[in-house]
């Protein structure tokens, strides 16, 4: 994860692909959006949707989980030589759209664009990044579209806690 | 769940609560959002939020599976002689606030207000209504701030699928 200080508004990240299979999307589904178009064939089949479909909340997830992975994996800290930033909780995001049904099967290709930075107000050793993440399936179109909010670590930190309260102050 | 026609602006409805054990805690984020303040008590401990804390899409996610089981277990249709609405899906949300961290053992009871109602301006058979979806820890702290927009059947609907694509349109 780069320090606040050295991201560049318009970066653009590839967060890869996902595939979401059947199986993965019952799971999901039971575990999180037990609604009958992501929980069984024959009933999603009789619905809206006409077939399985993935729970929007299940395609922010695994946006979630691929996010971490390109930015998480690494300790704060001197890797290899160069330092690492933390990349912080986020605050909240806005303007989620899911565009178009994810049906079993679909492959979804992610990426993020910076499109905002500044300095925390209240955390001088943190700034908040604003991102417009998009989703695409194997077709071009886009299915999922979101703006994030992450606090990222300032080349000055002091590594101080954000504290338990008030994440929502820089928004 | 209630018809578009029958649902009133201003009315709340009350989806009960959920604990956050540590143990699911560590499940959901393992799978979906591998931060170490999510994964491992000892390294929430050394991070800015000083002990383990559930991911905010696990809150989320939390959120939709209580959602799902207050409108969805019912098949729309007549049930009991009731006439059961299909709750349809969400073409999105706005201004999501993750504002206090969610701790293992934090209770969250979850609420919703209808703040909109609108009928489909392409879709006669469905209306989109608009929801402020709250948490609250046991100490009444707002921890979870969204509006959900959902598709809801209409009393005259001949449940016309909604086809793949579009589901942004009416937002």
């Amino acid at each position: 994860m780069k320090f606040f200080d050295d991201i560049t508004i318009g970066a653009v990240t590839e967060f890869g692909s996902h595939t979401f299979t059947a199986e993965a999307i019952k799971r999901f589904a039971s575990s999180y959006d037990p609604q009958r178009f992501h929980l069984d064939e024959a009933a999603a089949a009789a619905s809206l949707f006409g077939a399985l479909t993935a729970s929007g909340w299940h395609t922010t997830a695994v946006m979630m989980k691929l996010i971490a992975a390109a930015g998480g994996p690494l300790p704060a800290g001197a890797i290899g030589g160069t330092q690492c930033a933390s990349l912080g909780p986020s605050p909240g995001f806005d303007d989620l759209r899911w565009l178009r049904p994810v049906f079993a099967g679909d492959t979804l290709t992610y990426r993020a664009t910076v499109t905002d930075k500044r300095k925390s107000r209240s955390r001088p050793d943190w700034g908040v990044v604003s991102s417009r993440f998009e989703a695409h399936n194997a077709a071009g179109e886009k299915v999922l579209d979101v703006t994030g909010h992450d606090l990222v670590e300032r080349r000055t930190s002091g590594r101080a806690g954000l504290q338990s309260a008030g994440l929502n102050e820089d928004l």
